[in-house]
């Protein structure tokens, strides 16, 4: 069986879906592993890594996604010089990527109408079984850790007290809005790095997460049921932001680095952070607003840009696990092996739809779209065609 | 007496000399301080703050400058607009502040010819009793933490080993040479951050302080003398430098991120890592060059640049202090706080140059250039010639 890992031409994306050290494990396991050259490059993996993982180079770049049983990637599939990628790839051949379904479904539709059965990573549910296949925690993990850092790097005082024979400095104060994987990694290293960390997120159930990596949780009462399941948040009432906001705000003005991630799946991301907030700031502060790509959680976030309003900086940051490609290439990986050998048996492909991580993450199988949220996506009559 | 604090005018000198919360205490022992119109402005800190502090601002740049009994400054004074700041001040006045005066004894000259009693921060002596007016010490602290944020900002991978579901991420090797105040913060950020952390320095007997801050001492038997006294490395024979290179060229090759701090007083600074030592380093690996504004202690650094070289990026910053303004202005403002109370006593300036602080830092007085070092810099008839 043949797993196919092309080079990615999405710009910024410095990942590669296999990095040598699993594509020898596969390569052990007996799977054939062809990788385009340069597939790794921009995450300091070469070509010679890949044939001393087992690999074969493959340079035409059609070759390798007609020759996929198994195509792997990060990014989902575009178009690039005028031809869609997954035009080059078989039907009935298996697609495992990053698809991002529920802001792009005619992608979804596409891949459907080729034929293709294809596995979206964001769609692994989030249970303890599938953990070792969570990519999207994987690169939250990331995320959230780089984040930290883009703020000390910015921040024009550092993390940690110092107590020096020139004084005391006293410790940033940083506070982070959304405790899910990313939220949690920034409040680690920010704790490592020695600021003072309170977090807040509208689901109480994760205090004891926030408080056991050394954080103080900011504690508001709300009247309505907040956790969405499986990591998620609940898009709540204008009230209750309102509410959240208010108590919010006398945080906000204290903190010297505010990081937000709060992210509701498949809508635009909520307004913590207005402009009102961001004038009451101390000057100099940084904002990281990890939800940038999805709208963003504060006013004046853009997404691949720092804005400065009222001294504040406020970054957001675009594919931050990109920016630490050995690792997130790592991660990533590992999540793909684990996927590619739960799928396939003895050399053949086992799909039973009645396994829950299966069914969740299969978005296209047959020549249809699965997942009835993408499906209602899409105007009606073109979801049911399915022309090939 | 009036201090006087200036706003700096150096390209990217983001630093102010006193902060509110020392004027303020300047203010209550009874000094007058005068503050020119926005300079806190760059590390954050406003006229109004400083007003609060007891300050008067002084919108007139000359003005400042020749009211000033005492002016405290950060970046050695130039010439903008075609005009020497020193020309504005007041003979007989005094100015402390970093000159930089080996590199350039020339302004010493003339500070001198204008009957200025100055004093160079950089010559704080370094024992226990100047241990609170050390600037250099303060700062280097401030470039040591920034050095490894910096490494850990463009390094492709992670700081902290991370066991997550996706596997495990070994901890990145650091490597730091030369173990002075900023190397040894530098261990200390990237232990911070969980990195595994090796140092060398050619000074023996830093080898505890190395180990305190957690770190692997890289032990080299060398031949001859090393110490300079007073925190100084001596420079070294050739011979010993070859003996050094090679055994960090084995170390090297194997860390992920080298930050080097090597520096002689008053000289170029030593060249540890050669372009060939580069050219065996792991793809991706990041260098921090502390010593770029002396010359550099690696091949291809440039002092202000970031250069790529066999996939290394060599990171050469100019002025890390001055990247956290906040801090670094507070750390210097109470050095300077420190020293103008030990020249003052009871409203009067007291010059004992049998003290060993006020004659090391004491450049000039009464016309003349008080230091061996800086007058050998000059040619001999310049510097006898003493004219006002």
């Amino acid at each position: 069986m043949k797993i196919a890992v092309p080079r990615e031409k999405e710009i910024g994306e410095m990942r590669v879906a296999l990095v040598p050290d699993i594509v020898s494990r596969l390569t052990k396991k007996g799977f054939q592993v062809l990788v385009e050259t340069g597939a790794g490059e921009a995450a300091h993996f070469h070509d010679q890594n890949y044939i001393d993982a087992g690999a074969e180079i493959i340079t035409d770049t059609k070759q390798l996604w007609q020759e996929a049983d198994i195509l792997v990637k990060v990014a989902p599939p575009g178009e690039f010089d005028g031809e869609a990628e997954i035009n080059s790839l078989r039907p009935g051949s298996i697609l495992i990527s990053f698809l991002d379904p529920l802001r792009n479904p005619e992608n979804i539709l596409k891949i459907a109408q080729r034929q293709i059965t294809a596995f979206s990573m964001e769609l692994i549910p989030r249970t303890s079984r599938a953990q070792s296949m969570d990519a999207l925690s994987s690169q939250a993990n990331i995320a959230g850790h780089k984040a930290t850092l883009l703020a000390a790097a910015h921040l024009p005082r550092m993390f940690p007290m110092m107590t020096t024979a020139a004084g005391t400095i006293p410790p940033a104060k940083v506070l982070v809005l959304g405790a899910g994987v990313a939220g949690l990694q920034a409040i680690a290293t920010a704790r490592r790095l020695g600021a003072v960390v309170e977090a807040f997120d509208i689901r109480p159930t994760v205090k004891e997460e926030v408080q056991s990596v050394g954080a103080k949780f900011i504690d508001i009462p709300l009247q309505e049921e907040t956790n969405a399941g499986g990591g998620y948040a609940k898009e709540v009432s204008n009230n209750t932001q309102e509410v959240i906001r208010q108590v919010l705000t006398e945080h906000i003005k204290k903190a010297d680095v505010v990081i937000t991630t709060a992210q509701v799946q498949g809508k635009k991301a909520p307004l913590l952070v207005t402009e009102d907030m961001i004038a009451q700031m101390k000057r100099g502060s940084v904002i990281v607003d990890l939800a940038a790509e999805q709208g963003g959680n504060c006013a004046h976030t853009e997404a691949g840009k720092d804005v400065q309003y009222h001294g504040v900086t406020i970054i957001g940051p675009v594919n931050l696990p990109a920016s630490l490609p050995i690792d997130s290439s790592q991660m990533y990986s590992k999540n793909l092996q684990t996927l590619v050998q739960y799928l396939v048996k003895d050399g053949e492909i086992e799909l039973n739809f009645d396994d829950d991580i299966i069914d969740s993450a299969c978005v296209t199988h047959a020549g249809e779209i699965r997942n009835s949220r993408i499906k209602d996506l899409l105007p009606s009559q073109e979801s049911s065609v399915i022309s090939y």
